[in-house]
């Protein structure tokens, strides 16, 4: 394979290779023209780890190959099993022995890559394997764009701090409001002015339940819909007690506010002690309970279900996300999109590859290659 | 003075000192610290033009006294005849036998200066006096910022050849939005994903005056109210008819989805029409009408009174404006924020002097200096 000219290269190893992650590939295969015309960035998979096995190839997988492997066998590990074989000298770094398998960090390591796409799921007890799997590239100087919203809520101040000791990027897009770019609106899109507060229902699974109630489902009923859905987990807890809600705005407060602040800062409650009467009560005064997640001016970060104006821009139904910023110059901003999503996700990973990518373009987090 | 370096340095020429070019000037004060630790950016006005004169100074007018003698005289003239004067080689620049009159565009093309501030009042028969004074500017390197709608509405797609053709940058999210950077959005938030077409409420005083004949006035109560609390001019017609609502189309349509069209490829129609029973009849079934200005898959631009849903994000209230934008990958996105205000308008401006000022440092639409 040809060579292409380092500044339209971008070498990723992708981690985690579930609904977000397949999406990516299918972005990255269905807007490969698109991106190089538009971006000059011709993306390149050299890594696919998923929580059986890996696929490698330095010069590049074959998307399309890969998705197929992945649906057929359900893991990229089949990938090198599959007719034509990878180069040699990636498969050295796979331990046949164990069936495919090797250690993700080695690959972190190992691979020639620029960006590490980190996409396994969220873990809020002790933030693993994304935590590792983040820091080991940062260290090995690669810029890293995830989806994961558990290590940054566990240890967002020190990840920043160590990604720019590096010099590389650190991106997270995906991790608040699925596709809805929220975090950019905030940081790029009000330069010059000053956001004092922000307040935004971050939760989709609770607002659908809470959208539910409103026309008279009890919680149980609510959330055993949500479930039937698709829109709930088997064990609902993350977003029921308010735990996703404040991972992302631990995220946002990180990035928007410039606090240092992980979970431990935010005072926060779910939805479980919410009652059909409080609903139905607040509705005789055209008032709705949300689950809002919050910075106030003193910069206090709180979660909990909260009754608001039914005409008020942040007050949306269904899975939908909002944020209402307060801005010193020009007043309260409103963004409002879908809060989750498998493509949606991707398209954030994207957006964030093209920054990235630009970035290293202008030697800024140039990390080596 | 000492002079600045050149990184630092951003010379100004003001043309148009109302509510929205004062503001700036306010804005340019209180924030001047903080714009220069932000954005290592030092801006100074060196002209500012108002409808009777012209206050002119190379090395920077003080902005304290720039507005007391406005406030004072009602003209930025009277700064050259109270108390200290400016620098004599400003003094040539001013037609003393004219009480301090000047040809503007002598100013533009004289002055040494980064960038115009064009602020003069909207003229959509023919643009003027703005599209000359941006022309000029233009045409002698400067980069310019806009809030003035009329000369983008009629020649936006030459305008911005113009300003490519000379390597400098035009900017305008003011006109669009008021401070709410519905522009900005669009243009740097959705980066790796496609607009494939969006619809907005981009007038406030027609938003008003719907919002306020839902409440069961008449049109003509509505928009006596409206002028009341001063959302409605005098002449109320550019609102009302729909034209403001159909140059901020053009200028969205041009910016965002690259087309090249100007008022005469928008079909409009304001809401004289909008009758009080369709207004009831529509919330009958959970509906409202809005005067929506859209640009659909087609790429056909239209404003119009439409039926919308009371539960759609994008159905807003007051003078609020709102955009929905339909994209390839994230889904539906909407932005919602104030619509005008002098000080939004102004923080709109400094987010431009702020960009353009980066591009310079990036040696991108670098003008003489």
């Amino acid at each position: 394979m040809v060579e292409e000219e380092g500044w339209v290269r971008l070498r990723i190893i992708l981690v985690g290779f579930g609904v977000v992650g397949q999406n990516l590939v299918k972005l990255l295969l269905s807007r490969a023209d698109d991106i190089y015309l538009r971006y000059g960035m011709k993306p390149r998979l050299v890594a696919t780890v998923d929580s059986k096995g890996v696929a490698v190839s330095q010069s590049g997988l074959d998307l399309q190959r890969l998705l197929e492997v992945k649906r057929l066998y359900g893991t990229v590990a089949a990938y090198h099993d599959d007719g034509q074989r990878g180069e040699s000298a990636d498969i050295d770094l796979i331990d046949r022995k164990k069936g495919g398998r090797c250690r993700v960090e080695e690959i972190i390591r190992e691979m020639d890559a620029e960006v590490l796409v980190e996409a396994t799921p969220t873990n809020l007890n002790d933030g693993e394997p994304g935590l590792s799997n983040i820091t080991t590239a940062i260290k090995h100087g690669r810029n890293v764009v995830t989806v994961n919203k558990g290590p940054l809520a566990l240890a967002m101040p020190s990840l920043l701090e160590l990604a720019e000791y590096n010099g590389v990027m650190l991106r997270f897009s995906g991790t608040v409001g699925g596709g809805t770019p929220i975090l950019e609106f905030a940081k790029h899109c009000l330069r010059g002015d000053r956001i004092l507060s922000f307040k935004g229902i971050l939760n989709g699974t609770t607002n659908y339940i809470l959208s539910m109630m409103e026309d008279g489902l009890t919680f149980d009923e609510a959330l055993n819909d949500a479930r039937s859905k698709g829109y709930a987990e088997a064990d609902p807890s993350l977003d029921i007690d308010g735990f996703d809600a404040a991972a992302k705005l631990v995220i946002m407060a990180n990035w928007i506010m410039g606090m240092k602040v992980t979970m431990r800062d935010v005072r926060f409650k779910g939805i479980r002690d919410v009652r059909l009467e409080d609903i139905l009560e607040a509705k005789k005064h055209g008032k709705v309970i949300k689950l809002i997640a919050s910075c106030d001016e003193s910069r206090r970060l709180r979660v909990e279900p909260m009754s608001i104006d039914k005409n008020e821009p942040l007050c949306v139904n269904g899975t939908l996300n909002a944020v209402t910023f307060t801005s010193e110059h020009s007043g309260e901003l409103t963004v409002i999109g879908k809060g989750a999503g498998g493509m949606e996700t991707a398209s954030a990973i994207l957006r964030d590859l093209i920054e990235v990518r630009e970035a290293m373009g202008m030697g800024i987090g140039l990390n080596r290659s």
